[in-house]
């Protein structure tokens, strides 16, 4: 039987109605975000601050004091929404132009969940050094990037060259948002299965972007026995095969020995299925093989690889999908409250700080918090703030390195 | 004895006072601009029309009919406000981060003046091949690209080569937007004056983009007695010593043969100086050397060469300062006006239309009209956007291109 406990969330993505798609393309018509002033403007007065010649007294000041920017400025609540629509959410490489409506909604977000300015940067190119360079000329623009939608394994190379090269919090969404997410709903539906957390055993199906991260930060959190699949259903590969440096560290941390090659074997015996793929190898023949009481979270966004409804009938103690356990729960407190702590960078140790937030702000009887409730992403941002002071004070020990 | 006849803004500069200092700082303090949502974000069911699921509906649209974007995004209301600092008003180069509230004053009038979304980006490279990349990288976030406070002569080629590589409208405002106000401008004084204005003999006192640019859209609009110095006094060099095309392109257009090499000959008997430096080697006793009734536009922000007190008491008929001779008069209208026609770029047809509105926008009495006057920029939008609609068609005739 599937959990009586859901969200507002779970059960909320039926099939699109051509009057629920008019009221869609309404809602994003001319954009769904704009630049406003945050000062009065209707007299030469008011001009001749804000404009010439009053704002030259305030370059001067910067000129002399570049350390003040941050305070005459909009840069230290202002976030780059970095995209090359190279993987759009389970559409795939759909372009820049066809991604812009993604990276507003996310700026949309910022702004009414955390009071941040969110600006959307298309670039045009798959090349990653392009990408990198890029997003390096105009970092004096913006307090922190967000690198989003962007196809693995490039994305692991931009992330980590930019975070070498800059000095503010550079943070794939797709990536750290998202297992932050998967962390903290697993912890709460690992206590409603009655299963310690830890020995959950877990398949990761997609071994893209998310995939691997979210392996990766299970795997930080003390998780130990995590396999990955790969979108067909066959094991993802041993580090040999791999080209980038991120996923031979990732390798290195799941498919313990004597795991099998097909997806009945990997499924076998599993507590727990993570499914970031919309490719529908998995049916509800291969969940019956799980352990009992299995945890199915399927976050692949629109097109999840089975319905809750498919998961709920396969006998899922609990089946969330991507409406549900989606990085929104995670990424505007990350952003905020490093911006907050001027955080140089994000630490596994913030993500880890924000997961437990997540979970400390469930309602009892949910397994996952209201995603517009302003409290939660407050309470995330200030967890996340107070890691990064300590962080910075050297109080804090690392854990294992992205 | 001066004009009579006044602006609200002309006698608007006094030496800032410590109040005033504070308020000012007060104003910039966190930024003057934010990114705010258009739409609604309090039920899960905006949740799934803004953000996921519903927004992969509208990235579909637009993967499918990429002529949609501007339609479901904010991109054809979003101007890039660029720079990379390096001459910025006339404080110089002062880097990228000392020029963003610049910048962001810009989005502010954008907003205020004509409902665009200004969104200021720093490039962190003063080599022209360099910004020119990465606006074209980023190009696809924006409707139109504003080059602002860029040095020349790299800023004649970052937007040459940008408008011949992107079809959107780029325009350096520092250039054309002043060009266009000092236009308007200076027929309303030659009018006053009561001389022809295209038989005005004029000296331009600056070899900078405003200074250059200036000079060229006079050319453009039949005036023939143009001389250029550059700030220290000496005459601007022929084109033999010029590196840019641009630059040696109007040096074919000015300095008719026979004009002296020192400021007391390069001022004697002109109409109009128009003064877009703040080196003080004019005085007032050059100043007395012009024709009769001179007419001086000192329109170097935030100090002028000299202010428009000695110029009244050296006898200028008409003495306007950059408070008041001021690119705000047209980039407003320039840019909403070319994207309403979503022409490709900007043409002189439509700087010179931008520039006649101007004139016909100016209540009589006047020399320049309210820059805060919502009508003004609506009307020049719509001037503009008529003007590009008909070179759309074909049906107008080119101009000197620039």
């Amino acid at each position: 039987m599937a959990a009586t406990m859901t969200t507002q969330a779970v059960n909320a993505c039926p099939r699109t109605t051509d009057a629920a798609r008019r009221r869609i393309f309404k809602a994003h018509c001319g954009g769904v975000i704009e630049v406003r002033s945050r000062v009065r403007l209707k007299t030469s007065r008011d001009l001749r601050k804000v404009y010439t010649p009053g704002v030259a007294e305030v370059c001067r000041q910067l000129q002399n004091h570049p350390e003040e920017a941050g305070q005459y400025t909009w840069r230290d609540t202002t976030v780059a929404i970095v995209t090359n629509g190279s993987a759009v959410m389970s559409l795939g490489a759909i372009g820049t132009k066809a991604s812009l409506p993604v990276m507003e909604a996310k700026a949309v977000l910022f702004r009414e969940l955390v009071e941040l300015n969110g600006v959307p940067i298309l670039i045009e190119s798959r090349e990653p050094e392009t990408v990198v360079k890029v997003v390096e000329q105009i970092a004096a623009s913006f307090g922190a990037v967000m690198l989003e939608d962007i196809e693995s394994p490039a994305c692991f190379e931009i992330e980590r060259t930019l975070q070498e090269r800059l000095q503010i919090p550079i943070l794939h969404a797709d990536q750290h948002a998202t297992a932050v997410a998967v962390l903290a709903v697993l912890k709460k539906t690992a206590a409603f299965v009655q299963k310690p957390y830890r020995q959950l055993k877990v398949l990761i199906h997609g071994s893209g972007a998310s995939g691997l991260a979210v392996a990766r930060l299970l795997h930080v959190d003390g998780l130990r026995d995590i396999v990955v699949c790969r979108a067909d259903g066959t094991r993802w590969p041993g580090s040999a095969s791999l080209s980038d440096a991120t996923e031979k560290t990732i390798a290195g941390l799941v498919n313990p020995d004597g795991v099998g090659a097909r997806l009945e074997d990997l499924l076998n015996a599993r507590d727990v299925l993570i499914s970031t793929s919309s490719r529908c190898q998995i049916t509800a023949t291969h969940i019956t093989m799980m352990a009992r009481r299995p945890i199915a979270l399927v976050i692949a966004n629109p097109d999840p690889a089975l319905t809750t409804d498919e998961l709920d009938a396969a006998g899922c103690a609990v089946a969330l999908d991507g409406t549900a356990v989606n990085n929104l729960l995670a990424f505007p407190g990350l952003f905020r409250g490093a911006l907050h702590a001027q955080a140089a960078q994000f630490d596994d140790e913030m993500l880890l700080a924000a997961a437990e937030a997540i979970v400390q702000a469930t309602p009892n009887g949910q397994f996952v918090p209201d995603s517009l409730d302003r409290q939660l992403h407050s309470f995330v941002a200030h967890a996340v703030s107070e890691r990064a002071l300590l962080i910075a004070d050297g109080q804090a020990k690392r854990h294992v390195g992205r």
